[in-house]
């Protein structure tokens, strides 16, 4: 169990196997909440949304379940609207709690859900994806994407309970897997270079689903990032260390259109920054070469991924998050350690931005 | 100065004439963002949305105007995304701050914008009218209505800074005025008898809004709602005290479909909560009696304004906001100071509200 610090307090991350079964335990040690809306979409719902909901029904809680069609084009303020409706038409008060089951999408969506339902009521993390796991159900971000880009609209929500448990992982498919172990490798990469070579060992077993391996690692990767974010909760400093491969790796995956994985982006992002990071002398030297066979484990040849390095730079020229109209980019000092810079970041011109990708393995498009 | 602590720190309440004109010098000394969205309804912003917008200009800030249709029914989440699509539009990333010019509606929905745009940016807020400097900038309630009531979807985000400048009250319809010292009066009736008696002494300055006794009224206002708000900031249960009037308030509110103003709606429910008191025996004796003709010097014969009492007992019984299916209504010992109960409210049943609604002065419509 990793226990993380809000300014609301602390909260629970429980990662164990077979952990699923104990949620309505857990929950009720935690929470008296009158009713429970368990969230999930409609691939999740039939295969564990409907299970939680009878479980929690078990154990005398007043639980309902509410789905969405599956998807990120589901992360919407639309979706949002929906569900906020229908838990008011359900005559959920003040005294509810939601229960996300699912991915990525649904941690966020319906932690966002939460966090505006009658100005905020708890919600209780089940993450059931590795990227899940690992990246967004720690960190208490909600949110949704609007047209402008993903993830502009949201809140900080810190859940009253994460529950990840390993043995779900093997419902999910391969590709999945493989999208999701990129942030456990970043983890590694940051911080804990002997966990990116555990990682690398383990890599078969990871994509396998070994609930004995994959268990240890995401309770790994929770408690760094754990520790990341109960130092700094929103995000105004040390916390920017974990965009470590996400400044260009956004600007690559929105270039695709979102059409190459949010994985694939974001390890692309990481060789290009270390690249960029060696350049500049910040990194050391052969960081890059290390990096990368490591990924391509899991990936397969990046080399072989083209991207569109224009897009790339116009995206990042219009990039509504970046800070004070300039660019800043997480620099490694070498595997396993993170280059304090300014305020954990460097700020970098658009033009060395716009070099580094197109000196990459981009293929304009 | 009013001094307000939250879990992300303090905020400064700023009351006093001429403030207005030191705006940007206050916004300055607290925030250092790049760009600065004034937001303001289309009846506020040629009055002070447009002075704001070039007082901060003229200081180097780089300010843009953004302006919805006056009215409650501009309070919505369709406002809420036009304005977070139109900021966004214009640029605005992590480094704004949203400026709130204007009454309970705009402070409310500008709230919301800013504490769910990039997932949280500040705001500073800037109330026009005496119920959004006495109460709704005060607390850092944000958010919007929806078909099923209002206020049901919204976030807890304090201010970083809130100036009322009663100067600007001559600017308000004189309904307003007595809509809004409603709330003053309620304060005076839950904490402060001293006060509740001055403000009944000066009402005629008030409605005038002599800003020289304006001032001193507003100030302790913010002081007492400021206070209360410290010491129990995400309504778990102090807070409830400034729930006074407002459970059978917003039940003859809503039974008026909001034809009746808030006001109005709030005195005839700290009457009959205060009746419902004295007959429990938990409010001293004659405590009505005073109340009463303080609140209609402000807003004329109360026991001639009707209601629909059936409708507002069906409104209670299917109140989403209601704790754990059971009433509470929060009941003054005597003029002046809430009686703690149990949690600073007392649980009643649905059949004691039908009661006390019905042996008001409603008169079924």
């Amino acid at each position: 169990m990793v226990e993380v610090s809000t300014s609301d307090g602390t909260y629970d991350v429980v990662v164990r196997a077979g952990a699923l079964a104990e949620l309505p335990s857990l929950i009720v040690e935690r929470l008296t909440c009158e009713k429970y809306a368990v969230i999930s979409d409609d691939n999740v719902a039939p295969v564990h949304g409907r299970a939680v909901r009878e479980a929690c029904l078990e154990a005398g809680l007043d639980t309902s379940l509410f789905t969405f069609p599956a998807g990120e084009s589901s992360k919407t303020r639309r979706s949002w609207s929906i569900l906020t409706d229908e838990l008011l038409e359900a005559g959920f008060g003040r005294d509810s709690c939601v229960i996300a089951v699912g991915g990525g999408v649904t941690t966020d969506l319906a932690g966002f859900v939460a966090a505006t339902f009658l100005r905020g009521v708890p919600v209780v993390q089940v993450p059931t994806s590795y990227l899940a796991m690992i990246d967004a159900s720690v960190g208490g971000k909600t949110g949704v994407d609007v047209e402008a880009g993903k993830n502009l609209v949201g809140a900080f929500h810190p859940p009253r309970l994460v529950l990840a448990d390993p043995e779900v992982l093997t419902t999910l498919p391969f590709p999945e897997r493989a999208q999701g172990l990129v942030e456990a490798f970043k983890h590694g990469a940051i911080l804990d270079r002997a966990y990116f070579d555990r990682l690398r060992a383990d890599v078969g077993d990871l994509m396998a689903a070994d609930a004995a391996i994959a268990g240890p690692a995401v309770a790994r990767s929770v408690e760094l990032k754990a520790k990341v974010v109960s130092e700094d909760e929103f995000e105004g400093g040390y916390r920017q260390i974990l965009n470590f491969g996400h400044t260009l790796g956004h600007a690559i995956e929105a270039a695709s259109d979102y059409h190459l994985g949010h994985g694939s982006a974001v390890a692309l992002g990481m060789l290009l920054e270390t690249d960029l990071g060696e350049r500049l002398g910040v990194t050391e030297a052969g960081t890059r070469e290390r990096l990368q066979p490591a990924l391509e484990e899991l990936l397969g040849p990046l080399d072989q991924v083209s991207y569109d390095a224009d897009a790339a730079v116009g995206y990042l020229r219009t990039d509504k998050k970046v800070r004070r109209g300039k660019p800043r980019v997480v620099l490694l000092r070498s595997l396993g350690e993170v280059d304090p810079g300014s305020g954990w970041s460097h700020e970098v011109s658009q033009s060395q931005l716009a070099e580094t990708l197109a000196a990459g393995r981009g293929v304009a498009s």
